[in-house]
């Protein structure tokens, strides 16, 4: 008898009809002789219907109570679960982030979970229920009810099974699996087998929008292998779990590309200590999450100063875009930039592989191949297992489809268990 | 400084601008220098709708996953109203059942609260907030939502107001008071501007839909004043209050009816000891609520057996009747009836008001007016202070405006406070 978490998302519990469905499947997996936890998202659509009336209600709606609104959405879905399971003739039960006993901080919108106390889950699976657990909420100290953010649901289902100490956590979506690349985009996206961890840290945060981040790395901190599933249909999916030396014989893993982001270039910035910070500082003091950050260093010195100057990029999401600008054309006079230009008509593609670390090679033949098909690269920024390009918006799907065939992702079989 | 508890019902927060609305009025009492706690039902057509998905996933949901369903609605309810104080510059709270503090026993979708822990909200009160509470919930000793039954939030409002002592308990609602009878149906109805305990509980279970009964029972029971008010117009309403000397001059204060009655006749029954406690034992074993029960002692006794008969009546909700008669048909021989005869062509008409202790004509004046429209009666009920007749069901619009007229109701003045 294993024990497992299977989540499910917003769409695969969008109507009364896919709630059936994911019911009898918790129930299938039960009568195999398993204990079930199912961890739901709202029904799709949901969460933005109770968020457009909060917008409506107030201007900034203060954030405790938005929790309190939307909050609802997951308890609906897991109590219309039970009710699916007892029209099954099966027993369960659904619980509230409280009811779970899922503990968390007082940030509301983006909570994280403290602790877990699943004495009422423990003690409702022993007696032989499915249970159902409201996804992407808790409570704080002060029994405020907290959600985790978007995609928060991944967070609790990991959570539970680390507390749990579950076998498997499911997290069944609407595709079957983790593709070398989105499958929209390149027809020779293939499915993956398994993928570590830290690659999945990198495609999550890269634009692949199957797993959020902050589950995998609560995942990869407490070693719970994650099954990324298909909810509707049968068959394998895509084991993330830790890194085994049979992957790293493939430099590459994945390629990603995002659409979501702007740049911005400050010209000609004096190049002294601090500066870096100045600027980074007044764009995160407003709330704006930088990505990118490249700075050249230049052994060009102004001729008429004597000073040594440098340009400095970075990328913001595009939503911040505008705000950035605005920010930087303000403050062009005290950071003593020449010139500031910005631009969103960018894309970033990425490739990640554990096994880029033992092949130089990698690096090279991204920028040859992107080369050939006539792109230019304006910025590039790596780490150990990732290299990111930003071009030109226009170039997305070429050079997702061009790299995807170079680095040889459509072919290669992937390590099987 | 007053302690004021609002209750607004589904009808005044049916939208986002009623919501506004309802926020504006508990802003505006504050700003009179009130503390103010406001509980809140849910949307209009909320709680129907979540009821008819339970209904639709499962045939007779269980009723602690239809608590953990319906109690959103309240939920997301008070987090709009929180919102919209926000919007106006005002500081506010909303709280669940669980939140406030409000415990009740384990009879999902009709519990009774059991106790109130007030801290929460004494805390918020004292940092000058308006708290909204969740009306119609609670949690129960095993830490599961459970709902109070319709109209629940009235008792959550009265409860509230005894355990935290509050100087008022106003009920808005979309009628601005206690009428002497349905203005529908008599045009000469009459706004009263107070009405007894009793008076009021006798008339919310004859068919006036204002004030749900338990809440009333409550506030008897703690000598909570409950004032009756509509929720968008000024003006003052009807005070539920203790009996006073000035009430009792009048002998009668309201007229109900209800057509959602049904009766069944019962012919020769054998006379004997047991008989009427066995024949409603089989009703009530089925779970259906008689309401009129009616036994002539009959002198009569059977030629051919040397035995006294009776014939025995009783009243059952419109809903069940067909079951009460084919529970009756099936046991017929068992009791030892002659025959049984039902109709569900009925109406029940009925005068309340405690003054009718000290005047003993009440009962044959009401005899009197009904026979002068040429109505019959077929069966009559009586308590302290209240008479019930049973009469053809056409007749009821009739009886209710010419009992009204016999008994002044229209031109009294109300005892003035």
């Amino acid at each position: 008898m294993a024990l497992i978490i299977q989540k499910y998302g917003g769409s695969s519990v969008a109507s009364l009809e896919l709630i059936r469905q994911v019911a009898k499947r918790a129930i299938e997996t039960k009568n195999q002789g398993h204990q079930v936890v199912v961890v739901l998202s709202a029904m799709k659509g949901e969460t933005d219907r109770l968020l457009a009336m909060a917008a409506e209600m107030a201007a900034g709606p203060e954030a405790r109570e938005v929790d309190q609104l939307i909050a609802t959405g997951e308890q609906v879905a897991v109590a219309l679960f039970a009710l699916a399971c007892q029209a099954f003739g099966e027993k369960a039960k659904s619980f509230t982030g409280f009811q779970a006993g899922i503990q968390t901080d007082e940030t509301h919108q983006k909570a994280r979970i403290t602790a877990i106390e699943p004495g009422r889950i423990k003690t409702e699976l022993a007696k032989g229920r499915v249970v159902a657990v409201a996804g992407f909420q808790g409570l704080t100290p002060g029994r405020d009810i907290s959600t985790l953010g978007r995609g928060g649901s991944d967070t609790t289902a990991v959570a539970l099974a680390v507390a749990l100490g579950a076998d498997t956590c499911e997290i069944y979506t609407d595709v079957d699996g983790i593709y070398t690349t989105d499958p929209h985009i390149c027809e020779k996206a293939r499915k993956m087998d398994r993928i570590s961890f830290e690659e999945m840290l990198e495609l999550s945060s890269l634009g692949a929008k199957v797993m959020e981040i902050r589950s995998v790395e609560f995942a990869m901190n407490y070693n719970v292998n994650i099954h990324v599933r298909h909810a509707h249909q049968a068959g394998r999916g895509t084991l993330i779990c830790e890194e085994d030396i049979e992957m790293e014989k493939k430099p590459v893993t994945g390629v990603a590309c995002s659409k979501n982001e702007a740049r911005i270039t400050l010209l000609k910035v004096a190049d002294r200590p601090g500066m870096a910070a100045k600027i980074l500082g007044i764009v995160s003091a407003s709330g704006i999450v930088v990505d990118m950050i490249i700075q050249n260093q230049s052994a060009e010195v102004d001729p008429a100063s004597g000073r040594a100057h440098t340009d400095f990029s970075f990328t913001v999401p595009l939503s911040d875009y505008a705000k950035a600008m605005e920010l930087m054309e303000g403050t062009a006079g005290e950071i003593g930039a020449e010139r500031i230009i910005g631009t969103d008509n960018i894309a970033k593609i990425s490739l990640v592989g554990v096994g880029m670390r033992n092949h130089a090679g990698v690096a090279t033949q991204m920028f040859q191949t992107l080369a050939r098909e006539g792109i230019n690269i304006s910025l590039i920024s790596t780490s150990e297992i990732k290299i990111s390009c930003v071009i030109e918006k226009k170039y997305t799907e070429l050079a997702v489809r061009a790299l995807h065939e170079a680095f040889g992702l459509g072919d290669l079989p992937d390590t099987e268990e």
